[in-house]
């Protein structure tokens, strides 16, 4: 028969089981924190009617989007999980109660130019807070503080959330008299980082007509820096002029307070009037996420505060916060920047049990004990040398072996052999499980990611 | 603007949050029943290439195959996770260990009719040995055992793991001389529960045009009914006329006997010479398994030992035993028979924290506390009446909400209510989280299932 030759699709990520196991440990630090703070998880379909998903149309999204027909009906795969929570909410608006706090981690599709580092499936984990009609402000404190909570589980240390309020920039953009051009010049504004002030300005008046006073003011106003105190002092400067600058000022100072009380620490956020979000339906707080050490890496954890979830689905107002993470792109980046921690337990099980007799009874019900008390156990019964036997344990980084013979048998007993220190004891079969527990457990502790 | 209606497409399951903590509660079960028995977890794409998933061909998945080009490339979704565990197997073999245990738990799309209970999109939760080579007949016994667990710790016991023998039933069409006939009469006795042995008899003449004195001795096989034990020894009588047959039944005996040492109940697994499964691959021991209240659901969970996971994409020869359980289809039935526990823990969180001052501060810092401890804590600090407020908990099903008023904040405690039993007591912040875990643990060691 001729073979078809095995593998998978560019720009599709697929790991094998230790690195899987290691992305495992970043979702599940994810979920953990998610839930602590209230959210349900929840689970949309991977395939919607196109008309659905391509509700608000242009741009890359239409470009991008996997579309095709079945029978009668025109599907797409999701290109995010906002669009299916607009329509989820829309949907059941009658049966979910308000503030709905939901988080979704998982695969949505992006037919992008193939490139190292980007993908075409990918993971995203996002977290929302939807209120029916209005939203209190301190949600867009704690969204962040959520963030910066879940990135610490995983043990990232080095990043920085960057918080700034949109009505801060259409007021001051209004003030200018450039209301009309608050959004060409925001996404302007957010390129300042890739392509430096000069081209800035240039863009600015040339593609815009903004007049050069305006323009400086622009680049002086973004150019703002210091200490979160400082630059809301440096704001206070302009208040009065516009009732939207003002009310965005206040919102930022409350969120700025609360971050801190929520215990996100001042070196782990910080105002910075340049980030603006592209999407233009941010009304109020948005945030990006930047690893310290790996500026190049962009944006790891971006969202914002928004006043219309669901416009396309229905005329009800809902307000809500939300954060995204682009999961499968920041295990790439992990990765590749050597921050996956090594010692990451990521064997399959805590302990390979090895028969070594016909009988197999008082294996299987050392494993059964094992599994009961927590450990996970697994009996190799191939046939095969002993000294493979023991290279398996090895390559799959499993931390113990247990040695079943004759002689352990009789003496009602069980050779424990860590496999690290090489260590050999004989214990009785009720000893063994917490003498391996107290040595996983302490593994189980460990992160996913290390910075050294 | 004119509104798209928001709706989900026809085949298409979507749950509100409580369910879906249901849900979860059944794949969170599966996960760690694996885990312990040191099962990898793997992740494949869901998009593969048509070549490759269609490699094998034929039959109802060319027709029901999701599939479409985009660029150049004709690409499918997965119809199931057996072929692209083989695609994984093939392409990573020289980074695998073997026997290679990976569990998976992910969606797969099928354009079945739509029907009630029937899905387009649905989960699928695998666990499968593959072997290099070779495997020991051990595994074909832990599967079911496993599973076993899984759904005993789901909180499912009315079940049945139904087990048979492919190479008893090829040696025995052997013996009547129907090698030739084994997979139409093996598809045709599959069959035997919904058409009765009339209609079997019939078929096997009419289209198969066995010998009537032929089929009578198929129908007189297959009756062969008793206790495991009582099955065997009617099945001795056969032996030395067929080495396929023989060896088949030593394999049946080694399985029941290892079935019972691994500590299933002889009451939740039965040989029974029926059991078939129609795919052409499987080798050795098959199952499936029944609600015994629920025949009429058909088997929640089957599989079996087959010798060639991969020769699509390979010429190594790859055994393997595998076990697959339809678990939105499950869920369904579960919910349609009544058997998901309403008890169940689905709130989103195990307190609502209320702050009645402007000075968010005792709030933030409990809800921080409580996190740290393992409580799943949600502030609440929207504008709306009290009543209101309590009437958000209660709707979520939140067992606890905490009071933080000027007065209780002054004498430095929290005002923590019962909301199941109405009990309110005042407590220092330190003392409530023990306080609500009390409860909560209870709750939480509760079964998704549960049958009254």
């Amino acid at each position: 028969m001729e073979k078809i030759k095995p593998r998978t699709l560019s720009g599709f990520m697929e790991l094998l089981p230790q690195d899987q196991m290691k992305f495992r440990g970043m979702t599940q630090a994810l979920r953990r924190t998610f839930s602590l703070y209230g959210f349900s998880p929840i689970d949309t379909p991977l395939i919607e009617e196109s008309s659905i998903l391509l509700a608000k149309g242009g741009g890359d999204t239409e470009k991008q989007i996997y579309r095709f027909t079945k029978g009668d009906s025109d599907l797409a795969l999701r290109f995010d999980l906002t669009v299916p929570l607009a329509r989820y909410v829309a949907q059941h608006y009658a049966e979910l109660t308000f503030p709905f706090r939901r988080y979704q981690i998982g695969k949505v599709y992006r037919g992008e130019r193939a490139q190292r580092g980007r993908f075409r499936e990918f993971y995203q984990a996002d977290i929302d807070i939807i209120g029916d009609g209005k939203l209190d402000i301190i949600n867009e404190a704690e969204i962040p503080s959520i963030i910066y909570r879940a990135f610490t589980e995983m043990g990232l240390t080095r990043f920085l959330i960057r918080i700034n309020n949109r009505k801060i920039l259409t007021g001051f953009y209004a003030m200018l008299g450039l209301a009309d051009k608050a959004g060409d010049i925001m996404r302007t504004v957010d390129k300042l980082e890739k392509i430096g002030p000069d081209k800035v300005r240039a863009i600015l008046t040339d593609d815009f007509a903004v007049a050069p006073a305006a323009a400086d003011e622009i680049l002086r106003f973004i150019a703002v820096k210091g200490s979160n105190r400082d630059i809301l002092d440096a704001l206070a400067a302009y208040r009065g002029r516009n009732e939207t600058f003002d009310r965005g000022l206040e919102e930022l100072a409350a969120v700025t307070r609360y971050l801190a009380e929520f215990g996100v620490p001042e070196d782990h956020f910080a105002v910075d009037l340049t980030i603006a979000r592209g999407l233009d339906y941010y009304t109020g707080t948005v945030y990006e996420t930047a690893m310290l050490d790996h500026p190049e890496v962009g944006s790891i954890c971006s969202g914002g505060r928004y006043d219309n979830l669901a416009e396309y689905y229905t005329d009800r107002p809902l307000p809500g916060v939300g954060i995204s993470i682009g999961l499968t792109r920041l295990f790439f980046v992990l990765g590749d920047c050597g921050l996956l921690s090594p010692d990451y337990p990521s064997a399959p099980a805590d302990a390979l049990i090895i028969p070594m007799t016909d009988d197999l009874a008082p294996a299987v019900s050392l494993a059964t004990a094992l599994r009961a008390d927590g450990v996970r156990a697994q009996l190799y019964r191939e046939d095969k040398k002993f000294k493979q036997k023991m290279a398996y344990a090895d390559k799959l980084g499993i931390p113990f072996v247990i040695l079943l013979g004759e002689d352990e048998i009789a003496a009602g007993k069980a050779a424990l052999k860590n496999m690290l220190t090489g260590e050999q004891v004989l214990l009785p079969p009720e000893a063994v499980a917490g003498r391996i527990r107290a040595v996983t457990a302490a593994a189980d502790s460990g992160k996913v990611i290390r910075e050294d």
